[in-house]
Parts: structure tokens; C-alpha cells; sequence
């Protein structure tokens, strides 16, 4: 299981989302539908053993946590348009500190990413801080496989990640890793998790 | 230099695009929109030494090339829908042989795979097919970096690449590579492929 959690600064956690303007509108909300691409889509088919968390950090209503649950996913295409419309219809329902399902593989509550990691840190999940100046992750996946490919990674968005979120992730004991030498989209990096996980299963 | 292709089986070369429906109203536009994102962005800037040259073979005009290119590209956000609008105001323009610049950084004009990868072969450019049973460009890279970094690179769109447009590309002498084991969206593709090159370039 692959767990990616995106922190959406200004991404908004209710209110009017117009489809046609998710950068401006829902606060780089495209951001974060790039993710959910990112992470689900393979060329045909669907990577069924991903969890994409989505915390809505823009108001105006209190911060929510949108999941895109790759096992049971539906009705959901790779375009921006599509996840953002998910996203919509999440923020439509009436949401409690309670999980509710909002379309089928989407989920919806109030939360956020200290407890989020709380949730992660119970289970044990080890968790990863993606950061410029972390562990190159090829290096890592020579070492220590078995971590990243049941792994947390935590990712910001086109702003990164603010100071008191950094405190959080570190406090949480997130190891941090890098995709490469070249600052990346949040989706890019994403793809090369990914995919340096698929190189490592196929050679198991 | 790196130049992508990218082969739209069913990207509309003219008529009305609905920016609200770039996968149902141009032919899967969005797959081509996504690879523009992946070949430009980076965190915080754009590849100024990448082309995108995406080939619009829907119809109901005749086949067009519309021109990405990062050098002297102006006014493109990350999200598909400003790609999707310059695409747009491309297609607005009266096309002929010749390149013209619809908007800055973005060109068009009539043509097919069969003229571009002529001018390419022309300009002594290696052409690399992006295909599952091709060579791993993590292979490929530890022995022939220089040519990598000076690709030119085909990729289909979300039906792959039809027969004689294979023909096309196997006939002017491009090798095969695969970015891994799984097969992914073009985009993702893209990102890989820069993303090995990155890697390269700062080893070098």
C-alpha cells in the first residue's frame, strides 16, 4: 500500500469551486488534481493500491480531508477536470470528523495533518517528507525497499510546505527523500515515486 | 535540446474547442495538454531547451503541428486548460507550410509525422520511440548520454501509436526505449524521461 498525502495551502475546503478556474477559484485546486492523476492512472488501468489525501488547508470552512481511494475507485478520468469535479461534489456534503463517502472512492471529513500522521505513525506506516534536500530516493530504495514501498510521502504543493506543517512532518519522524537534482511539480514527483517503486517490485 | 512528439490519433486539428471538454470536444486533448505540462514545467520556472510539437491528426482539418516551445514561451500555467487555450488560439489562426506564432512561444502550421521526423533526420537528431519493449533509458543512458540529451522523442497518446505512423517512425531509424516496467500515461512518460536526463546532466 502507497499512501500520498498533498497539503493544498490554499486549496479551498468548501464554497463554490467553479470547474472552468481550479487555479483560481479553488486555490490551485489543479495542483492537486494533477496529484490524484499522478498517482492513480496507469496507461490502462488504475493503480489500485494507492491512497491520495488531499488536505484543504484554503477555508473558508474548517480544513477537510478529501481521499481518492485507488481499490475502490469509479468514475473518475485523468483529466484535472474530472478529479476537480470529484473534489466538487466531496465539498457539497455536510462533513463531520467522520469519513463519508461522497462518490465512489472519494471520501470526505474534517481533518488534518497532525492527525492525519497520528493515524499514520498507529499503524506504523513509515512516513516520507519529499524535500529538496532529502535522500535521493534510488539511493534509499537500494536500502531500505521494503519501507518505501509500504510508505507515506508527504508532499507540498506549488507553495511547498510552511513552516508549522514542517514542524508536524518532523515531529512525526518523516525521513526526507528527493526525486532528482531539479525542484519538480508535486505531480512529477509523484510519477517518480512511482515508478522507482514499479522498477524495484519488478526486480524482487 | 530535447523535442517531444506527441501523436494525437484523434486531437481535432480545427473547429470549435469547448475548453470545458478538452477529452470529449478535441479528441482527447487533455493527454496532449498533460505532456506539454510534464516537457515545461519544473517547480519554479520553465525548460527553456525543450520543444513539444504536438501532431493533430483528428480532423476536420488537415493534419497540423502545433509548437511548444519552452525557449520563448510566454503566459502558460501548469493546468490543462491553459495549454488546452493556446491549442485553442492556435487552431484560430489560418495554417499553411509554414510555422506561424499564434501566441508567444506557440506555433502551427500544416504537416505530419512523415515531414517532421524528415527534418529531424535532416538535422542529424536521434530519435528515441517511447514503446514498452524498447531499452531502458536507465540502461541506455549509462552508454549513450549524448544522444539522450539530444533526443527527439515519440510517444502516443492514451491509443497508442497506430501501425503506420510505426512504420513511419521504424523507418527513419529511431530506437526503442521503455522508462520502465509498467506502462504509464505520456505525461508520466515525459516526466521520466527528463527526470533520467536531469540525473545525467548533473553527474556530468
Amino acid at each position: 500500500m502507497k499512501d500520498f498525502i498533498i497539503i493544498g495551502n490554499k486549496a479551498v475546503s468548501g464554497g463554490k469551486i467553479s470547474l472552468n478556474d481550479l487555479p483560481g477559484s479553488a486555490g490551485r485546486m489543479d495542483v492537486l488534481c494533477r496529484c490524484v492523476t499522478a498517482a492513480l492512472f496507469i496507461s490502462f488501468g488504475m493503480r489500485r493500491d494507492v491512497n491520495v489525501w488531499l488536505i484543504l488547508k484554503g477555508g473558508p470552512e474548517p480544513e477537510k480531508i478529501v481521499r481518492f481511494c485507488g481499490e475502490t475507485m469509479r468514475s473518475l478520468n485523468p483529466d484535472e477536470r474530472s478529479s476537480g469535479s470529484l473534489i466538487q461534489k466531496a465539498l457539497m456534503i455536510e462533513a463531520n470528523d467522520t469519513e463519508k463517502q461522497s462518490t465512489p472512492g472519494v471520501f470526505v471529513r474534517h481533518g488534518d495533518l497532525t492527525r492525519l500522521l497520528d493515524k499514520f505513525t498507529e499503524e506504523n506506516r513509515p512516513l516520507f517528507y519529499l524535500k529538496e534536500d532529502g535522500e535521493d530516493i534510488l539511493e534509499l530504495i537500494r536500502t531500505d525497499a521494503a519501507a518505501l514501498e509500504n510508505g507515506v510521502y508527504i508532499l507540498g504543493d506549488n507553495q511547498g510546505v510552511f513552516e508549522e506543517d514542517e514542524k508536524t512532518i518532523e515531529n512525526a519522524g518523516a525521513s526526507k527523500i528527493s526525486i532528482g537534482p531539479i525542484s519538480l511539480l508535486s505531480s512529477q514527483c509523484v510519477t517518480l515515486i512511482l515508478n522507482a517503486l514499479d522498477r524495484t517490485a519488478a526486480n524482487e
